[in-house]
């Protein structure tokens, strides 16, 4: 095995360590807003797999990343369900709000395969364009994680203290518990999916898991990864799963202990150091720059990517964002980021 | 000393533990609703020492609390300090931003003592009217810290990001440093004015300290609130401070650590028995119902309060929400709560 990321996600303390960025294909790049522009609406990117590869490839052509990761949007689930789904410019994803019973048991009768065709047939497409010049780097397949997908189809979208998906944890266990099996068997089956089409690692965004109180967190987060986890491995036994339960806090430790992922993504507020030695030796631990300090660049982002990296060195370790890219950030400061890196 | 809450606070595992509740003088309570009607606009309120001695009094007079918090806001600082403040229905508090240092020396040469003379007013007026039938209770006065201050003070009100605020942070830190040195000073002077006027205990809500990055989380929210606590407790060797980092996840331990606060707040999403092994033995812990539990009642509260009070006997600790109470909370489930925890 030479491809450094797929070592740091078996245990390997490589360094310097690889380097990938959450939203690396994105509005931040020229070539990206070019292909945007050409696409229509941001659906109609996702299922294009001749502009979704090419968007996919673009971070990997001008920075060398060590990763690509498929190019696609956590909300593609529930799209392929059957859930009503646009992005608004400037506000984010609107879905149709996911209210009781008719709503779920519409969605759960919808065949997944049909709709994410086009989402598989980009992961054969990109893993294919990286062999040769780009051999060295891993394809990552990803999905949210269910509470986080929940979130979205409940609220309808985004929300400041998403109360509607919390009340309905709270008020609706039973009906909130097939939402969420729903949820979880449909990522297995999309995330089997990706790896049967080629990609080499997965990850689990669970983007709003620290909304949480701790006993939901448990039964909606941790559950859930569990599950998938433990699906995945049993037919593939080496395909590395990286979970990224942001804002878990101090129930990370037992996030990472009782989901038996191969790696965990620390959001930014994460101190590298004490996630350390939280979490058990042979698990990758992946992030965490704040993504401000590479959009500003200068001594903010020197300084906060000396201090992860010295808090890193010789744990298996990937070099990433602690949450995604800003659009507004200069590519010339990727650039810089992954030089320093590499000069770790 | 027989108050329940300074007993708490000063280390001893009272059971059943004293409760208070966040926000609990608000728009919940229909009596509440009467007199902020009177008061016409919200810094009115809190600067009507009439009218907030009521407001302040109100919850326990019908729930039997043991606590008052002094009715006001973390912004009345700033508002002090002469930064325009008014608050929009739905839309909370809209301040004009500080963008530079003109604005900043402008507020540094405001004397403060004159513009809190209400709310000291205030202080005294509860004290007062708490001897006798609430005399078990104790009197906690309070102010933001100060990053949490300098957020809304810098982007002009609440955001999604609070790019403006930590941007600030990373490229500008000569000035911003002046800011948080103006801010951790006033806060002293309001705070030791407050404990002079009568509060018996005081807290710092710094409601954003979860969204820096750990190197910012040690110099703008483990720093200052370090500073504060050793100065007030050189003056009042006996007063307890407590710290309310909200969303410090996994640098909780450390900010209790190195701030020497009394007591430790503790948010919705941190697991009270994480907490607990984290945190040293003499430390209380505050916290941390979910308010939504709260609002919705039935079972979700009753387990999710069951399982923090099973979590905390025997540790120094005072029952209390993980954020504040929401507006559409039933006053009977308040009440229902405190039966709850006085029956542990």
């Amino acid at each position: 095995m030479t491809k450094l990321l797929l070592r740091a996600l078996a245990g390997e303390a490589v360094w310097p360590p690889p380097v990938w960025l959450m939203r690396q294909a994105g509005r931040y790049l020229p070539e990206y807003r070019a292909v945007r522009a050409q696409a229509g609406d941001f659906v109609s990117l996702c299922t294009n797999p001749e502009l979704a590869t090419e968007v996919t490839l673009q971070p990997l052509r001008r920075f060398g990343m060590d990763a690509a990761i498929l190019f696609s949007d956590i909300l593609m689930l529930p799209w392929a369900l059957g859930q009503d789904l646009r992005f608004k410019a400037g506000e984010g994803p609107v879905l149709s709000p996911l209210h009781g019973w008719a709503d779920l048991e519409r969605l759960a009768q919808r065949r997944l395969p049909q709709a994410i065709a086009p989402i598989l047939e980009t992961v054969g497409r990109v893993r294919a364009a990286m062999e040769g010049a780009m051999g060295d780097a891993a394809l990552i397949g990803f999905a949210g994680g269910p509470f986080t997908v929940a979130c979205y189809m409940v609220e309808g979208g985004g929300s400041k203290d998403f109360a509607a998906v919390r009340g309905m944890a709270f008020q609706q266990p039973v009906l909130f518990r097939r939402l969420m099996d729903l949820l979880t068997e449909s990522t297995i089956a999309f995330l089997a999916a990706q790896i049967a089409a080629g990609v080499e690692a997965v990850m689990l965004f669970d983007s709003w898991a620290g909304i949480l109180s701790p006993s939901l967190f448990r039964a909606h987060v941790i559950a859930p990864t569990r599950r998938i986890v433990t699906d995945l491995r049993a037919r593939h036994p080496k395909l590395p799963v990286i979970g990224f339960p942001r804002l878990a806090g101090l129930l990370l430790g037992e996030y990472a202990r009782d989901t038996g992922v191969q790696a965990v993504g620390l959001d930014t507020a994460a101190d590298p150091s004490v996630a350390r030695a939280m979490l058990a030796d042979g698990i990758a631990l992946q992030g965490n720059l704040d993504p401000l300090a590479l959009l500003v660049g200068g001594a903010a982002l020197r300084e906060e990517t000396a201090g992860i990296l010295s808090a890193m060195r010789g744990r298996p370790f990937i070099f990433n964002l602690g949450h995604g890219i800003m659009p507004g950030t200069p590519p010339e400061h990727v650039a810089e980021l992954v030089r320093m890196v590499r000069a770790a």
